[in-house]
């Protein structure tokens, strides 16, 4: 028999909850029969919305959750106070090992403390890295780290590095993953303090397939699997990539309703376009694994729909089968760390 | 009679020089009689492509560089030891106040050396930052800094806010321009070590219209007109802007090639798209000054072709009427500077 993945989800998180969330998590045990559902958030609210849909009642069970950190409020104090939050019990489960992951689309700045101070670090891990998957010309990469983690050393980059080489390596299967840290030009001695001292620890570096610097240019193109920066950097790159994005294919669609004729054309393009953006859409590809901590916490984003939240519960499933932690444990924590 | 600007172009750089250069330089002598170029270069290479063109022999003046820098270059050797380059020549033009600006689609290390070595800073100018213009939804915004002063302190973001509104307040036209700095949340007590020391202080600068934070995403809107941030991030920003708007109009391109539907739709788009997509083309904006130095450098895009070159010409002119450097001095120079 298979074993059943358990992943908490916060009912409570992002922008469309809990009705997208609800919906999301359902739709995720529904496609996948190894999943078993804890929805987290005030059980009135998370019944009232169960109760719009039909599915297999052993496979969603909700956990009462009075309490909910808004994302504006200062994350260390809010998970510190509010011990019946949805994120507070949903990182209590994954440390006590009743679920093997929990999922959020709320405050990222409560997950990320929350992750560090409940669930805890894989020792021998210095800081636990935020890293979504970010679409590409050739398909995605990985851009590590995002998090919180401002004002990182050179040692923390290269653990970054290495977790995700593992995870590009086991979760998306992609071979001998290409690791390259983000510079301001392309060769070894251009850079900030930070980034001249990383690059030749990433050199030297063993257990990953450096390939050098990556000016922000060229992530687009996809010419590196694992992309590695200090979260400020990562954080700018990640919400500049959404932006521009989302600008130009609005601009786009504008222009297109200009003039009579290039609203014909438009009808006619539709459809092949829409193939298109959807692959440059970083909700296809779930949500983002915090890597390096003592279970598998996944902050989806802020504006979630039930599509992102499914495909981030299904990803926990793929986590765990491939033993991501086990595999951090022993390159990150054995005698081949740094 | 009005008064001629002197602009020293440098023939040899980028990757169209001579050609895109030259004829950029007659597009610019023929479109404003207030303009006299100086094409700097190997004058037998100048002199062939000029002889290509019918342009007024009096504003068009060769002046012969043996020697070129080349972008892979190590910076600060090369300005150095060549002396008789086509950068060295005409930041020398610029400091002997032979030339009121020196503009080159060359090595960008080499101008910022040469700019600061050559050229010198306006006193009380700590560093002086790149800021190019990049497009947003409503127009423009100026990002200062996307130069070489990685690890700068938060003394020096305050002056490049301060020039950075001097220049679009005087150049752009736009009153009162909103100031913002670029952090990861739009709160004040979120960012990395720099930000957090510099948001105060741009908070109580009388000079400037300090709006506060603006997160990457934002940027594309138009949020801010000068967008401050230090050189590294700047750059990533820069790069990323031109990276993932080239990869999404590829793509864009692409799909619509897909199918024959999608084939005729394109050809009916094509004109309203092209206007659309050349609004949110860097190239439109000319080149990006070096702020704070005595006298003006302008960097323009290494890919730059003869339209980008006549803007930034053109530019110069602008820069030159406005006394942008004695409202520097006036501001960062005299008892107002922090």
């Amino acid at each position: 028999m298979e074993e059943t993945i358990k992943v908490a989800v916060d009912a409570m998180g992002g922008d469309h909850a809990p009705g997208e969330i609800v919906k999301g998590a359902i739709d995720a045990v529904t496609l996948r029969p190894d999943i078993k559902v804890y929805l987290i958030g005030r059980q009135e609210v998370v019944e009232q919305q169960l109760a719009k849909h039909s599915y297999q009642g052993s496979r969603i069970e909700v956990v009462h959750a009075p309490e909910v950190i808004d994302t504006a409020e200062p994350p260390v104090l809010a998970v510190r106070r509010k011990k019946q939050s949805s994120i507070v019990l949903g990182m209590n489960m994954v440390k006590e090992k009743k679920a093997d992951a929990f999922v959020s689309a709320g405050s990222s700045g409560a997950i990320l403390v929350g992750g560090q101070v409940i669930v805890g670090r894989i020792k021998g891990v210095e800081r636990p890295p935020l890293a979504p998957l970010i679409p590409t010309e050739k398909g995605v990469s990985l851009l590590i780290d995002c998090g919180a983690n401002v004002d990182a050393r050179s040692s923390h980059l290269v653990q970054f590095a290495k977790m995700g080489s593992i995870y590009m390596e086991n979760v998306l299967g992609v071979q001998n993953p290409r690791v390259a840290i983000v510079n301001i030009g392309a060769e070894e001695e251009k850079g900030n303090a930070l980034v001249k001292e990383t690059f030749p620890l990433l050199k030297n570096c063993p257990d990953i397939n450096f390939v050098g610097s990556i000016e922000a240019r060229d992530i687009p193109h996809g010419e590196a699997d694992v992309i590695v920066c200090e979260a400020f950097v990562g954080n700018v790159i990640l919400k500049l990539y959404e932006g521009v994005g989302a600008t130009l294919v609005g601009m786009v669609k504008a222009g297109m309703m200009e003039t009579l004729r290039s609203k014909i054309g438009a009808l006619l393009v539709k459809p092949a376009l829409k193939k298109t953006l959807k692959s440059f859409d970083a909700s296809e590809y779930g949500g983002a694994p915090l890597l390096g901590l003592n279970g598998l916490v996944v902050k989806t984003h802020g504006s979630s729909k039930a599509k992102e939240v499914t495909n981030s519960i299904i990803q926990c499933v793929t986590f765990k089968e491939q033993e991501i932690n086990e595999k951090i444990k022993k390159n990150i924590g054995g005698s081949h760390g740094i």
